[in-house]
């Protein structure tokens, strides 16, 4: 390890070399959190944003919820390791990150599936069903795929009552008006990482009498989100990605208190019943977020969505930003000064508070060039149609990687081994 | 061990004592298949039913998973792990248990979101949807409450255009007619163990012209199914009783071939799409079972609802059935002949063929006294109002198991240490 040139509080930025990332790696006040994950010694892992990386406890604490919990106190554990609360638990542990009440946040069944609940919930609002003129539901060109499916999908049940209008970015609150139905958005764009003002579009929503139900998949655990103090009424969010829950780790859902009581549920399954085990025959949603529950929680996957939550225990969100920030200004400077000549233009906004913790940048051979990055060790991911992606976790990546990650680029553009045949075939998922 | 008593290759039922239980674990076929669990020494497990116990491999799985696939391979092994087709190469594996091809089952969500999936899928029909004298669906007043809720939420969703019609079992084809918009049954009562005639009930929607949603929590692995001979068209069932794939394990739906690209998703999420990483801006869904896909695959849960399916690895259902119905045989008969005095009832079906692999008893007392048995280790659980239900498990529970379980139940009565104060508290999950 190079030493930190001396006499400095502040390391240079940007630096002019790998040294000098180093410095930055050696004043950051997260550097230690690392070691809260089990990570590759040969990779540079820039797809944390996709599914982040393992957690240094979830495998011990997996065994003993396999070993102990369910092999040895078997049906038994429902109460003595509070199973039948992890819905609850876990999202009351994820609150603080997301701005909520413990009582607002719930972990159960996917992203898309919440999606359904909250959007079916907002559309039999009295005010939005009963109003003839409230007909739109109001999503992103940019938003992400499965968001779209989900309020198509709903709409053909609702017999098509709603039409689904598809705004740009810049173009959500000037869209909302008093024939908006509903609101639905994701805070982070997947492609740019452009960041929606989630108080400017909720404050829009609340003017026109309607609702906003936000997919922060790709804000919790990148950023600080105040869900309560911007106004946020409705939000769902994924586990596996900044909250290092595991491959498909369950979703959760966001509802504000005042909220709870007063949204149905279309997914109305025993759990979200008042009184589950008292198998009565008809539904009595419970009084509170637990409504939302459907079937029965998937135990496995809510322990090991625990252990990725722990990771940012005793971590200031705003330094998470702060290194998030850094890490992009880092990468982006980098790139264009030893990238330039390759033709990639970063799709991502300058503006550093219209920025998420993530970079993308195009480029007309992105596929074949991203699997020749992976090929010697540097894991961003392809986006359809022309992008290299790349997401910065502050809680593990390190200055130094994002100049490893560019050299890597650089070398991969200079040999042009990216032409090579066996970069060319596309992977189901990449 | 005692010898068997030599000479006979059918052991003597019902056995006198213990040892002609221990006589009849020697001559099962399937006795050596409990090597496959993991199972505490002092506890005789009555509740499979409710969570099946641990398949021995289940945490070396997890572990490899964690460790390797996640920790090492990160996102990768979408690809290497083949992750991203888990939840048809895990349905595929289940197919043999239900008598369905491998392309027919499809592992996802849960079974309340699974049953939602399909109700709604029938309900949409045309010949459903369009036929206005078709407004009822009929289901049991005795079925699962997730069932019926889900069928309520549904209906509410859709402007309560439908009428839940709940029937006696034993009226459910003559309730089917031509106002008959789908059916929804689960084929084993959760209390009584009650078995439905499935081929009878399809026979009857079929010539109503209107379809029957099978719910098979309590009957995969419990008994051989025969989906496609019995003339099923969609069905769902739960992962973690005997299957064996830990708590809240995903749950499956089978669609039958001809049905799978003529029946619509209203959780149509990007798992579910005929090519889900096009991000393609509208849902155009897989042309096979995989259209009812919803968010990404819950990867840890499945690897462990593998497991559990493989402990039926070259098993006979045929000689699953054999001893399911042997040990309920044995155990009503000892319940009888040890425990009369005491006032318990069986509210199984005598009748073998219209019996699954539960008993239940009721008992004025039956809370305090099954909590009672389990401080003694033998668990099985209550069920409302008045019932200690126990599971039979033919993979895991031996004879001896039986006889020694009835022994205790005695005791509890005879000693009437089930009126201790401690037994009377009601948990949430029992």
């Amino acid at each position: 390890m190079t030493k930190h040139p001396s006499g400095t509080s502040q390391a240079p930025l940007p630096p002019a070399n790998r040294a000098g990332c180093e410095a930055l790696d050696r004043i950051d006040p997260l550097s230690s959190l690392r070691m809260r994950f089990s990570l590759p010694e040969d990779v540079i892992y820039l797809d944390g944003n996709s599914l982040g990386a393992l957690p240094e406890k979830t495998a011990a604490a997996m065994q003993k919820t396999v070993l102990h919990d369910w092999g040895r106190d078997l049906i038994g554990s429902w109460n003595s390791a509070d199973w039948v609360n992890l819905p609850r638990t876990t999202g009351a542990a994820l609150a603080r990150l997301v701005g909520a009440s413990p009582d607002e946040v719930l972990v159960a069944d996917s992203t898309s599936v919440n999606i359904f609940k909250l959007l079916a919930g907002v559309l039999a609002l009295p005010h939005i069903a009963g109003d003839k003129n409230r007909r739109v539901i109001v999503s992103e060109r940019g938003n992400f795929p499965t968001d779209l499916y989900i309020a198509e999908g709903l709409n053909a049940v609702l017999g098509n009552r709603f039409i689904l209008r598809l705004v740009e970015p810049g173009s959500v609150v000037s869209a909302i008006d008093a024939t908006t139905a509903a609101v639905l958005v994701t805070q982070v764009d997947y492609c740019t990482g452009q960041l929606h003002d989630m108080a400017a579009i909720n404050r829009a929503a609340k003017q026109a009498a309607t609702h906003v139900v936000w997919d922060l998949s790709h804000s919790t655990g990148a950023l600080p989100l105040k869900l309560n103090e911007d106004g946020a009424e409705f939000a769902v969010g994924c586990g596996y990605k900044y909250l290092n829950g595991g491959p498909g780790a369950p979703g959760y859902l966001y509802v504000a208190k005042d909220w709870q009581i007063r949204l149905s549920t279309p997914l109305s399954g025993w759990f979200g019943h008042q009184a589950p085990f008292q198998f009565a025959p008809s539904f009595v949603p419970a009084e509170n977020i637990s409504r939302f529950q459907c079937g029965t929680p998937s135990v496995l996957s809510m322990v090991a969505l625990r252990c990725g939550i722990d990771t940012f225990d005793g971590v200031d969100m705003a330094d998470v930003r702060a290194k998030s920030l850094a890490l992009t200004d880092l990468f982006w400077h980098l790139m264009d000064q030893h990238c330039a000549a390759f033709g990639f233009f970063c799709v991502a906004p300058r503006e550093r508070t219209k920025r998420a913790s993530q970079l993308s940048f195009s480029h007309e051979h992105a596929y074949p060039i991203m699997q020749a990055m992976i090929a010697r060790g540097v894991v961003g991911d392809f986006r359809q149609p022309n992008l290299i992606r790349f997401g910065f976790t502050p809680l593990y990546t390190r200055f130094v990687d994002c100049w490893d990650a560019v050299m890597v680029i650089r070398d991969v553009m200079t040999s042009a081994d990216w032409r090579a045949e066996k970069y060319q075939r596309r992977n189901l998922v990449t």
